[in-house]
C-alpha cells in the first residue's frame, strides 16, 4: 500500500501542470476507448449482475448496478462534457500589492492525492476519474464490491489511455485492497494523500470522519425542511412543498418536516393533506397539526429520522422564531427554505439558518451540483468547510499564493 | 464538558447575526477594560512570572509571559485594530442566476465554534478572542498552562464586557479542563465544535491530527528553500539569501537550505560565505559545496530539519530540474523562493513548487498575515484545505448560498 500511495503521491507535479488542452484531448480520447471497448465493459458488468443477483441484491440496486451499450455511451458522454468545462486550474481567486510593492497572486491549483470512496455505482468511477483528472489531481478509487468487475474493466480502459499519452497510469486507479482494511490504511495516509470524499451510507462516512487523519469531505445526510410562513402564496406553498416532499424522495435534498405557521394552519393543512395523499406521502404531525387534519404522531425520533422514503413529518409553529430553534434543534445544516411574500421574514431567515444552502420560495430539490449550474457533479458536501453544499470541479481545488518581488527583503 | 460544549454551541446563532457597529463597539470597550485593569492584570501575571522562574523556564519564554502597563496597552490596541478591520461576515463572494431563474449568491459566514490551542504568550489569549468574536465564531481557548493566571484574567475581563452588554459569556471562554485530557476530549467533539487551530511544538500538532474528528487548520513547521539560479542578479541574491536566514532564524518562514546552481557557485558561495559568517550563521553543505568552500558536511538528516537557529545548509544542484526534485523532497509546503531574471525558469518554478507561498526575487520572512496586509495574524496555516499560508479573519469564515426563487419546483 505505501509503495502504491508513494507512486501515485509521485505523479502530483507531472499531472498539475498539464495544461488544459492536452486534459480535455486525453479525456475525450477517454470516452471515445469506453465506446469502443463496450462490448468487454458489458460482458464485465455481467459478471456483477450474475454475483448480484445471487447475493439477492433489490432491483433499484441492480438497475443502478447495470450497464448496457446506452449507459456505456452516457458514460463517455460524462468525460466529453467534463472535457469541455472550463479550466479550474490557475484561476486567479485575487490579487494585490503589498506596502512592500510585493505583487502577490492568489491562484487556483489542485488538492494532490484524492481518495473517493463511493457506492456500487459503475459510471462514478469514470465521472470521478474525469473530474479528478481535469482539476490535477491523482484519482484512488474505492467503488462498491458489487461493482467489482465493471469498476476494474473501466479503470483499466482509462489507464491505458494515459498510456497511450506517455503518462504514468498511477494518476487514476483503484485502491488496490479494497476491503474494510485498505480503507482504514488508507484514511491514514496523510503522508501521501490529501483529501478523502467518502460518499455512500451513514455508517461508512461516521466511521470515516472518526478515524481519517487525512482530511475529509463528507457527503452525508440531509434532513431538510420547508416552511411556510404566515404569508406566504397559498399556491406557490403548495407547489414547493409537494415538490420538495414527492418528487424524488429518496434523495438527500428532499423535504423530511414540513412546517407551517399556526395562523395559516387551519386554511393550508387540509390542502396539503389532499396533495400529499394523492401522492402517496405517508403523513406524521405534531399534536398541533392533529387539530386540523386527521394523521398518526410524530415522535422526537420522527423529526430526527432521514427517511429516504416518501414520508412527511408537519409540524405546526406559533411563529418564524419558533420555527428557527426547530431547524436548529433538527436539522442537518443541508438545505432549509422559507415559503414566504414578506421581507423581513425572508432577511431573518436567510440569515439565522445556519445550513449550506437556504432557499427562498423554492424547492430544496434544487441543491445539486447540475441545477446550481456547476456542470458536473462532484457531489453535495456536509463539511462546513474547504466545501460546502453542491461541489462543482473547482471545489476540487486549493489555492496558492505566487509572490513577485525585485529583490524585497524585511 | 459536554455541558459546556452545549452552552458555546447554543450561542452561535446569536453571535452569527451581531451586527458589526455592535462587534467594533463591544471590540473598543474590551480594549478599554483591558487597560483599566492593567493592574489586576500585572500582578496576576506576576504569579505566572513567580512559578515560571521557580521552574527554571528560560529567558526566552519568560519575556514573552512577561506583562507590564506599555504591554497591557499593546494587547489593547489590537484588540482596537481588530475592531477597525473590514466586517468579514457577510462578503458577497460570488452570485448568479441558474437557468431556472433562481439567483443564488455565495455569502461569508462566521464558522461556528472555533478552539484555539495555544502557547504561553498571553496576548494571543485577547487576540485569539478578538478575532473570533469580530468574525463571529464563538471561541474555546487553551493557552499554555505557564500563562494560566494572566490568561484566566484576560478571558474573565472580556467575558465582563460580554455581560455588559446582555451576551452570554460563553462566547468567549477558556477550556474549562486545559489537562492533556481536556483538549483529547475537545478534539474529538464534533457535533459541537467546527474547528480546531494548534498553534504550538511539533509534538502537539501532531498529535491533535492524528487524533481529532474535528477539522483541523494545523500551523505546522516551515522548511523553506531559497533557490539561487544561474540567470540571478548576486546582488539581489546574496541580500535576500541573508535576510532569510539571518534575520530572525527562529521562525517558521525563515530559510533552513540554500540551492545554488553549479554554474554560478563558484562565483557567489564564497561571497556568501562571508556574509554568512559575518552574520554567525553555522553553515553546513553537500559535496559539491564543499568544492568551493571549506564547511562542514551536510547530511540527509540536515536537510530535513528545521533548525529554528542560525543554521544552515548550502545544496549545490546541476539547474532548475535538481532545484525543483530537492524541493519537493525536502520542502514543507510553506514558503519557496527562486531568485532569477530568467522568465521561463520563473514561471516553471512558481508552477512546480507546491507550496503555500512561492516567491520570486524575495525573501520568504514575507510569509506573514501583516506583510501580506491581512491586517491582524490568525497564523500561518499548513493545510492545504480551507486555508492555506496566511490566515487574516477571512480565513475563519466559511460561506453558505442564499437561493432566491418565486415558486420554482424541480
Amino acid at each position: 500500500m505505501q509503495e502504491f500511495l508513494a507512486k501515485a503521491k509521485s505523479c502530483t507535479q507531472q499531472l498539475a501542470t498539464l495544461d488544459g488542452k492536452t486534459k480535455n484531448r486525453i479525456l475525450n480520447k477517454m470516452a471515445d476507448a469506453l465506446e469502443d471497448n463496450a462490448n468487454i465493459i458489458i460482458s464485465e458488468n455481467a459478471k456483477d449482475m450474475k454475483a448480484g443477483k445471487e447475493e439477492n441484491l433489490d432491483t433499484a440496486l441492480l438497475d443502478r448496478l447495470y450497464l448496457d451499450e446506452s449507459r456505456v455511451a452516457d458514460i463517455a458522454q460524462s468525460l466529453r462534457d467534463i472535457a469541455s468545462l472550463k479550466e479550474p486550474v490557475g484561476r486567479v481567486l485575487d490579487g494585490w500589492v503589498t506596502e512592500d510593492n510585493l505583487r502577490i497572486e492568489k491562484v487556483s491549483v489542485p488538492i494532490g492525492v484524492v481518495g473517493v470512496i463511493y457506492e456500487s455505482r459503475p459510471n462514478v468511477t469514470s465521472d470521478v476519474a474525469g473530474l479528478c483528472f481535469k482539476s490535477g489531481n491523482v484519482a484512488i478509487l474505492k467503488g462498491g464490491k458489487e461493482a467489482e468487475h465493471s469498476n476494474a474493466i473501466i479503470a483499466k480502459i482509462l489507464q491505458r489511455v494515459l498510456e497511450i499519452y506517455k503518462l504514468p497510469k498511477e494518476m487514476i486507479s483503484l485502491l488496490p485492497d479494497s476491503t474494510r482494511e485498505g480503507v482504514a490504511e488508507l484514511i491514514r495516509q496523510d503522508k501521501y494523500v490529501d483529501l478523502i470524499v467518502p460518499r455512500g451510507g451513514e455508517g461508512l462516512i461516521s466511521y470515516i470522519s472518526q478515524n481519517s487523519s487525512v482530511p475529509v469531505v463528507k457527503h452525508d445526510k440531509g434532513l431538510c425542511h420547508t416552511y411556510i410562513h404566515r404569508d406566504a402564496s397559498h399556491e406557490k406553498a403548495i407547489r414547493i412543498a409537494v415538490n420538495a416532499k414527492c418528487q424524488r424522495p429518496g434523495v438527500c435534498n428532499a423535504m423530511e418536516t414540513l412546517i407551517v405557521d399556526f395562523a395559516i394552519a387551519k386554511d393550508i393543512l387540509p390542502k396539503l393533506y389532499k396533495y400529499f395523499i394523492d401522492a402517496g406521502t405517508k403523513l406524521k404531525g405534531c399534536a398541533k397539526t392533529k387539530q386540523f387534519i386527521y394523521i398518526d404522531s410524530a415522535t422526537d425520533k420522527d423529526f430526527n429520522t432521514e427517511h429516504l422514503s416518501n414520508q412527511l413529518n408537519i409540524k405546526v409553529v406559533e411563529n418564524l422564531g419558533e420555527a428557527l430553534e426547530h431547524i436548529a434543534k433538527y436539522g442537518s445544516g443541508h438545505s432549509e427554505a422559507i415559503i414566504t411574500e414578506n421581507y423581513s421574514a425572508t432577511e431573518k431567515f436567510l440569515d439565522a439558518v445556519d445550513a449550506s444552502c437556504v432557499y427562498v420560495n423554492a424547492s430544496t430539490r434544487f441543491t445539486d451540483g447540475g441545477a446550481f449550474g456547476f456542470g458536473a457533479e462532484v457531489g453535495i458536501s456536509t463539511n462546513k468547510l474547504h466545501a460546502r453544499g453542491p461541489m462543482g470541479i473547482n471545489e476540487l481545488t486549493t489555492y496558492k499564493f505566487k509572490i513577485y518581488g525585485n529583490g524585497q527583503v524585511r
